[in-house]
C-alpha cells in the first residue's frame, strides 16, 4: 500500500508528519513509513505522541521495525518497547541484532523482561512463539458483575477482552472460557462459571505448530486460543489477528516452496543478494543434479536417436507433458492434505483416481500430438519419413504413458514426503518435473522400440 | 479431521448420535457428519435440539450442506434455514440445485427471503457475497448505556456484537464504529459518537474483491468490516471468521493455479471425473500446444544434432534448468505482488535484480554441468570425443544464458499478466517452463554454433 499523498509530502518534515500521523490509523502510518530510512522513521516515532508511536510499533506490518528501534537511544527505545504488547515485543526481539538486544533488555521494566525471556524460549512457528501473556483472567468465584467491572478498569491495556479466562488462583489451571458477548448478555449476579458453553475449552500446548493454531481458530471461529502447559496451567493466548498474519506468512512459505526454493522469511525486497542465492541455489543445484540422470538416460538411447533422429525432436514435448501433469496433481494433493480432505491412509484412493485421470489426459494430449505429426506431414511442412504414421503412433502412446505416470507420481509425492516426516508442501513443481523427466525419456524410447522395431529402428 | 471415536461408533444410531452431539462443539459434529451420506446426516440433524442443529448447519465446514438440506422435507428444512445466519443462508443457496431453491425459498420467513434475494445479487468472491446483514446498528443520539442495554437484550441473535455501527436512522448512512471493548470501558452516560477512534470508518463497497476485504481486516486488525453502497448506506458486514475461510479458499485457488490448472472450487474428493478433466485438460492442452514449438525449434537444429549427437543428450537438462529457475522467480514475484511488496511500476527494479541473480545461479549450474562432463570423460564413464572440453564449455555457457533468461522471464510473467488485467497468480510453474523451453533450445544451439564451429559442428 502506498503512502497517502498528504503523508508522502510531509515526510521531509518530521514534526509536520507526526502531527498528521497522530490523526491516522496506525496501520496507514506504518505503511507510509515504509519509504523512509529507519533513522528517519525513528525520529518521526520519537516526535509522535507516545501512545500513537506505540500503536505504530505494535503493528507487525511496520517494515524493518528492528532497525527503527535500533536507531533510537536506549531510553526512548526502552520506554516505547515496554509499552508494546508482549507478543510484538517478542517478535521484535527475534529480529534485533545481538548488540541491540543486550543494550535494550536490561533497560526494560522487570515484568517486560520476564515475559520476554519466557516468550523467546519458543520458536516463532510455534503457538508459544506467537502468543501473548496479556490475557484477561478471573477466578472461578467471580460474578459476571465483578468481571465486567474489572474489564472496565483494566480492559484498555489488554490484548483482547473478548475472551475472558477463568483460572484457578491456586495453580493457574484454566477452568473455563467466557466471551465478552456472553458476559454482556448474562444476568450480572451469576458466577462466570455458570455462563458460556459447558465442556472443556479448546486449548493448545506451547509447542503446537502455528498452522494447527490457525486451523483451530478457523474451525471453532475463536477470537483467541489459550495456550496451556502439560499441567493445564494457562501460559498465554494467541489472538485471531496474529493468526491472520500467520496464515499470510504460511501461504508465502508454501508458494515459495512450491516454486522450488527455500522460504525467504522476509519480504522479497528486503532479502540481500547473498541470502537470496542461498535460498535458491540449494534446491536449484539439487534439482540439477537429479536432472543429470536425463543425460545418462539419453546416453543409453543414443543408438536409437542416431538411427531415428526424428525421435529427438519430441523429447522436450514428452518430458514437459509429464512435468506439467505431475505439477497439477501435486498442487491438488498438497492442498487436499493441508485441508485434511485426504489423509495419509487415503493414498491408494488417490492413486486409483489419478491413474484413470492421467490416462484420459494422456489420451487427449496423445491425440493432439499424433495429429500434429500427421497434419505437418500432409501439409508438407515437415517430412517425418515414410513411417510417419508409426512415428505419430509412438508419440501418442508415449504421451499416454508419460502423462499417466506424471499424474500418479505427482499425486503420490506429497504422501511420500508426509510419510517420511517432511512437509508435503516441499513437493514443488520443479521437484516433480525432475522425478518425471528421466522416466519420461525411458517410457518414450521403450514405446519407440516396441512400435518402430523393424521399420525405423 | 476424523470423527472422534465415540461419535463414529454412534453414527449407526441417529438418536444416540444426536444425544452425544448435543454436548459437543458444532464444528466437531460437522466433521463427524462428513463420513455419512447426506440423508443420514439429515436424519441426525432433525433428531438434534433445534439450536444445536442450526449451529451445525451454520458451520461452513459441514460437508455437502446443500445435499443434507435437500434430503429434508420442506417444512423442517425451511425452519432450520430460517434460523441460520444470513451469510450462511446465501452460501447454502448458492450450492442448492434449482429445484431445491424453488421449493425452499417460498417456505422461508419474509425477512429471510428479502435478505437472501438481496445477498444473492453478489458473487461469492465479492464483499457483498460474503457479508451478513445481521449487524448491530444504533442511532447517533444513543448513549453507551442504551447501547449496552440493547446488546444485552438482542446480542445473542446477532452475528457479532464486538463492533457496533452508528447509523443515521433517516438515511442508513454509516457515521461511526465503536467496539464492544470501547463501550464497556467508557463512561455509560457518553454518547456513542463521543467514544472510539475519531476519523472515517474503514469500509468497502459490495463489489470489492474478497481478497481486498481479507487484506483490510488483516491490516487494521478488525473483527468485522462494514460494507456500504455508493451513497454511504450500510448494507452489511463481513466478519473475521468468514475472512479466514476466504483466505483458506484463496490459498487453495492460488496453489492450484500455480500447479497449472483451473481452481477446483470444491474439495478434491468431491469433484467428479468429468469436472476434474475439464479443470485440468484445458490448461494442459494449452501448455502442450505451446510446448509444440520445441519440436519446431528442434527441427531447425536437426542438422547440428546430426553432426554432434552428443548435443542432444543435454537438452532435457538445459530446458529443465530454465524452467526450474523460472518457477522460483515466478513464485517469488507472485507473492511479492500479492503482499504489495512490489507494485507494477517496480518491474524494472525486479528485472534489474533477477538478471544478476539468474547469471550467478547460471554460473553455479554451469560449473556443475561442465564439471560433470569433464569428470565423466576423465573417469572414462562416457566418451564425449576429442573436443570434450568444448562440449563442456558449451553446456556451461548455455546454462548461464538459460538460467538467467529463465529467472528474468519467470519474474516478469506475473507483471505482464497483471498489466493485461489477469490474476498474476495464473503465472503457473508449467506456464513459465513452457515459455522458457523453446528459448532454452535456441540459446543452447546458438552457444553451440559459436563455440563448436570449425571443430564438432
Amino acid at each position: 500500500m502506498a503512502a497517502t499523498p498528504e503523508l508522502s509530502t510531509l515526510i521531509s518534515d518530521p514534526a509536520a508528519f507526526a502531527g498528521a500521523a497522530a490523526r491516522m490509523h496506525a496501520a496507514d502510518v506504518a505503511a507510509a513509513l515504509a519509504d523512509l530510512h529507519p533513522p528517519a522513521s525513528g525520529r518521526i516515532l520519537a516526535a509522535l505522541p507516545f501512545d500513537v508511536a506505540v500503536d505504530i510499533l505494535d503493528d507487525p506490518e511496520l517494515n524493518d521495525r528492528a532497525s527503527i528501534i535500533g536507531s533510537l537511544d536506549t531510553g526512548t527505545a526502552a520506554s516505547l518497547v515496554d509499552a508494546m504488547s508482549a507478543d510484538q515485543q517478542a517478535a521484535l526481539f527475534r529480529d534485533l541484532p545481538e548488540p541491540d538486544r543486550a543494550r535494550l533488555l536490561p533497560a526494560l521494566s522487570r515484568p517486560a523482561q520476564d515475559a520476554l525471556t519466557f516468550l523467546l524460549r519458543y520458536r516463532p512457528d510455534q503457538a508459544g512463539g506467537i502468543m501473548t501473556t496479556e490475557f484477561m483472567g478471573v477466578p472461578p468465584t467471580w460474578t459476571v458483575e465483578e468481571t465486567l467491572r474489572l474489564i472496565q478498569s483494566v480492559g484498555g491495556a489488554k490484548e483482547t477482552v473478548y475472551e475472558i479466562y477463568v483460572v484457578e488462583p491456586a495453580n493457574s489451571h484454566l477452568r473455563h472460557v467466557v466471551s465478552l458477548r456472553e458476559l454482556v448478555i448474562s444476568d450480572r449476579n451469576k458466577l462466570v462459571t455458570e455462563i458460556g458453553s459447558p465442556g472443556k475449552p479448546v486449548t493448545v500446548d506451547p509447542a503446537t505448530d502455528r498452522e494447527v493454531v490457525a486451523r483451530l481458530i478457523s474451525k471453532y471461529d475463536l477470537l483467541a486460543l489459550p495456550v496451556v502447559d502439560q499441567a493445564g496451567r494457562i501460559l498465554g493466548i494467541v489472538t485471531v489477528d496474529d493468526v491472520i498474519d500467520v496464515m499470510v506468512a504460511e501461504e508465502t512459505e508454501d508458494v515459495q516452496k512450491f516454486g522450488g526454493l527455500e522460504a525467504l522469511d522476509k519480504p522479497y525486497t528486503e532479502v540481500g543478494f547473498g541470502a537470496m542465492m542461498r535460498k535458491r541455489a540449494g534446491w536449484l543445484t539439487a534439482l540439477f543434479i537429479g536432472e543429470m540422470f536425463t543425460a545418462t538416460a539419453m546416453g543409453r538411447f543414443e543408438h536409437e536417436i542416431e538411427r531415428a533422429l526424428v525421435l529427438a525432436l519430441f523429447i522436450p514435448l514428452i518430458i514437459s507433458s509429464g512435468g506439467n501433469s505431475g505439477a497439477q496433481a501435486t498442487s491438488l494433493i498438497i492442498r487436499a492434505l493441508a485441508l485434511r480432505e485426504v489423509t495419509l491412509r487415503d493414498w491408494w484412493k488417490v492413486a486409483a483416481r489419478e491413474l484413470p485421470s492421467g490416462l484420459a489426459l494422456g489420451v487427449i494430449l496423445g491425440a493432439v500430438g499424433a495429429g500434429r505429426i500427421l497434419l505437418w506431414q500432409y501439409l508438407g511442412w515437415y517430412d517425418y519419413g515414410e513411417h510417419y504414421r508409426l512415428i505419430a503412433l509412438t508419440l501418442g502412446l508415449a504421451l499416454i504413458g508419460v502423462v499417466a505416470f506424471g499424474s500418479v507420481t505427482g499425486a503420490m509425492l506429497p504422501f511420500v514426503l508426509k510419510r517420511l516426516g517432511f512437509d508435503p508442501a516441499s513437493a514443488s513443481a520443479p521437484f516433480v518435473a525432475t522425478l518425471v523427466d528421466v522416466t519420461g525419456i525411458v517410457i518414450y524410447f521403450t514405446v519407440a522400440a516396441l512400435v518402430l522395431r523393424g521399420t525405423v529402428l
